[in-house]
């Protein structure tokens, strides 16, 4: 009979989760042991990051992505990072070790003594088998649990299990798979084609999950023949439609007031792939205009459920612009120019506007770049220099936790070779993360990490002055020199002083790693 | 009437809880408003550092410590770090920002949905108030919780709570004191100074509570009188006992048989301050050699609950030392001369023997210096070749989740700024708290953090082999630099080729913190 191990290598495979991001305690090696050649380990030196990079793996190739993690601290240390891959919906799987079973109750060293309930309040499913020959069946609901809630989830195998013989029934685990039909039957499909048919001035607004799923240009097609506005969702984490695209409003700024102001005059908001929605601010207000009616898509069931208003069809968005193309008979609607991009801001004095550092990527960089950006006080100059026309052009933060930037830009790039990819990252959000870079360097993962760096957090600095707090500790970073710490990462590193040079770094493509770091005026997010 | 914040920074100052480890975001900066001068508030760049610092501190202060935090991503990344929080049974009172109440059930940005169920698996105590005038209460008892459970406690406090008017009741909570009695009754003293009176052969095993409580030298006076030999419990977080006391047999190894080994010929041991035990390697066996009795006395009610065997006392430490001392009537036992350090071992080539450099640190650095350690690979050479007579000489992370270390150092120089101290951090542990360096810059602590890079995850590799998996992926670390990472948080550094060198170094008392670099061979752990 083959071992619990090798029954889930083998099961591993065939779901196509070979490439591994991790960082092993003694618990964890076990699992490890006889691993096949056709596994990649990708070691990543803190949790947080192992789970940024897996993050950005795995929104980069639209598949699930096996992480694995140590037992209490080392699954501990992962859980900011994890509440990022909660909210950008990214179906990691996350295997952990666990002393051996006679271990756990007495809380030996290394236990992690109710693995499960631990991680529960994040996950969308978390367990530990109460026998070793339930781990492989419990390996495979952790996979398809993770795709079918597009959430990650969490399996807590003590390490006893993985030498246990598995049993006659385990092969049946190998041949399983589940999916998902998310298509709308005919008189759902009808109303809500008749609601949007009926509608004098339609609004659309899009998520995340959009560009997640693939859907960046179906929008387009979408929007074109609706020929009303678009935005992109409140506090997004992709970039769902083309930002200079003349139908495009914009991200709709995140607060109760102005997105029910955007709204004015819309008869109709229809809003796919987002939940409704992620404000931040407190601006309090009227949810949407007298009038107005809002219809929410989406195949998330919790965003459907707590939506404070609206009506929500929980269904594949895919499916639902599928079907709208196919019963809207309204003909294309012509759309005009793209948007031009103004003049960049400059600024007095040694440091550049981060206007200037954005045109310059727009300039030198190939349009299909990929950015990973987390860098929040530079969100509007961002906006106003970058025309970014192609899916999984922008990734951030989903949750808003500093430290997947990073991480996240290391992931991306791993998955997408042949695709340039630039962190912009802040040199306050640099620090939660810090550490990718060593995996980057020893991977070779071609990557630019262009370091802003103010001084200070600013988007917490602006927000203590809309709250009133300017005063408060804790703001100012000074005596950071990331040039120095990507050389102890083993990245090659850059102190930029003008546009000039940084031009001309930025027309370079070196084939790995390297670190780029411009001071930049301090700006506000909006 | 005073606002709910006037009255919780009242509170806390009344509380000694003044000096504050954080790492805010927009929902704490309410609470940071007005805060009175009398308050320090310590920037960490990751809260993983914040949390160790503020362990380190309150460990070396022996007084609870106030952490501020942001909402889930934040608590998230500290969650690894709460976990030697709670290992090591330190009194952190986290208090984390929360949208404003309107916002939380829909899910805006930086909400945490159910806070205290996300932290309640690890704390001790979490709560979120249900109204804004109950915010001061509930910040007393998360400070009373965290000292009576001696475990970090957790208030979740929506940003639009502090500004509010606080009630006429509100003042009642400045006055509020919460101790407790651990003094055992007559009958159970007696009972127990029987035990240990009629013990022909007793031998004692003492936990880092010990140290924790400022019992150190009462153990010595204790181990002096009853006569019979001394060890540490297993996996310990603190030295209980001087290293090279006549009596002292070092710290019990982790695994049931070696310790029920080394308990033969013993008819009693009393255990202080521990848990019954922390086990680590899977070493299987009998519990206890027969005819052996175990008596643990510990203030940890779980700890004596979940013990595998034994009787157990759930008593203060403190009043059980005393109250033998006075109803032993044997004499104070001779105990010989202090156990001789042997000569360090060393290597051929450019490496340094870990027990070169610990010799260099027993002689080159004052003898109340202060260590904490966070190199496992080099264990049994630390402890060959270290002389500790102090109480507070040594630190290791509790739970032992790496990332402890490094800040730590930093807490706990802070906490004692007349005291030498050193971190003794490996390579691979530097990487999970690495950004408290540029704490202990910005504040200028006077701190030596002794880098030992030997390319490898050392421990996790000598476990591999332990259990037959010596070829598990992700063990080793090369091409770290931590000079030029150091240099980029603005802490001074060198890299140090010998011992001569080394020793030179060590001899220098700098003002503020430094990092010296030593690539050391590899050894095992024990």
């Amino acid at each position: 009979m083959p071992s619990v191990r090798r029954i889930s290598h083998e099961f591993l495979e065939r779901q196509g989760l070979t490439t591994i991001f991790g960082n092993p305690g003694s618990n964890e090696l076990p699992f490890l042991a006889d691993l096949p050649d056709t596994f990649r380990y990708v070691l990543g030196l803190h949790e947080g990051a192992v789970v940024g990079m897996a993050d950005g793996y795995a929104q980069a190739s639209g598949r699930p992505v096996l992480v694995n993690l140590h037992a209490a601290s080392g699954s501990g240390n992962a859980m900011g990072a994890l509440t990022n891959a909660v909210a950008s919906r990214t179906p990691l799987v996350v295997v952990a070790g666990q002393q051996v079973r006679s271990a756990i109750g007495p809380e030996a060293n290394l236990s992690n003594v109710d693995a499960p309930a631990l991680m529960k309040p994040l996950v969308g499913w978390a367990a530990e088998p109460a026998c070793a020959q339930d781990v492989p069946r419990a390996l495979a609901q952790a996979v398809f649990e993770a795709q079918l809630q597009r959430r990650p989830t969490y399996l807590s195998v003590p390490y006893d299990d993985w030498a246990a013989d598995a049993g006659e029934n385990a092969p049946a685990v190998l041949d399983r798979q589940v999916g998902r039909a998310g298509v709308p039957g005919g008189e759902q499909g009808r109303r809500l084609a008749e609601a949007v048919a009926a509608a004098q001035r339609p609004a659309l607004v899009l998520g995340g999950d959009i560009d997640s799923a693939g859907l960046f240009d179906d929008a387009v097609r979408l929007a074109e023949r609706l020929g009303g506005p678009v935005w992109a969702a409140p506090s997004q984490f992709r970039l769902p439609f083309p930002n200079r695209h003349p139908l495009f409003q914009g991200v709709l700024p995140a607060g109760i007031e102005p997105v029910s102001r955007a709204f004015e005059g819309h008869d109709l908001v229809l809003v796919l792939g987002a939940p409704v929605f992620r404000y931040h601010e407190y601006l309090p207000g009227r949810y949407l205009p007298e009038g107005t009616r809002l219809i929410q898509v989406t195949e998330d069931a919790s965003a459907a459920a707590r939506a404070p208003m609206g009506e929500a069809l929980v269904a594949d968005p895919a499916a639902v612009i599928e079907l709208l193309m196919k019963l809207l008979d309204a003909p294309q609607q012509p759309v005009g120019d793209y948007q031009p991009v103004p003049a960049p801001q400059s600024v007095e004095g040694p440091r550049l506007h981060p206007e200037e550092v954005f045109a310059a990527l727009r300039e030198e960089m190939p349009e299909d770049t990929a950015y990973v950006v987390e860098s929040t006080s530079t969100n509007a100059a961002w906006w106003r220099q970058m025309d970014l026309r192609r899916a999984g052009s922008y990734y951030f933060p989903a949750a808003g936790g500093l430290g997947f930037g990073l991480p996240g830009a290391v992931g991306v790039a791993m998955a997408q070779p042949d695709r340039p990819v630039v962190g912009v990252i802040g040199d306050g959000s640099a620090n939660y993360g810090i550490t990718a870079l060593w995996t980057a360097a020893q991977h070779r993962v071609p990557l630019t990490v262009l370091l802003l760096r103010n001084g200070t957090y600013g988007a917490l600095r602006w927000f203590g002055g809309l709250l009133g707090v300017p005063d408060a500790p804790g703001l100012d970073i000074p005596g950071l020199d990331f040039t120095r710490i990507a050389e102890g990462y083993g990245v090659p590193a850059q102190h930029v002083t003008g546009v000039d040079e940084l031009r001309a770094v930025l027309s370079e493509r070196p084939d790995g790693p390297r670190l780029v770091q411009v001071d930049t005026a301090l700006t506000t997010p909006s």
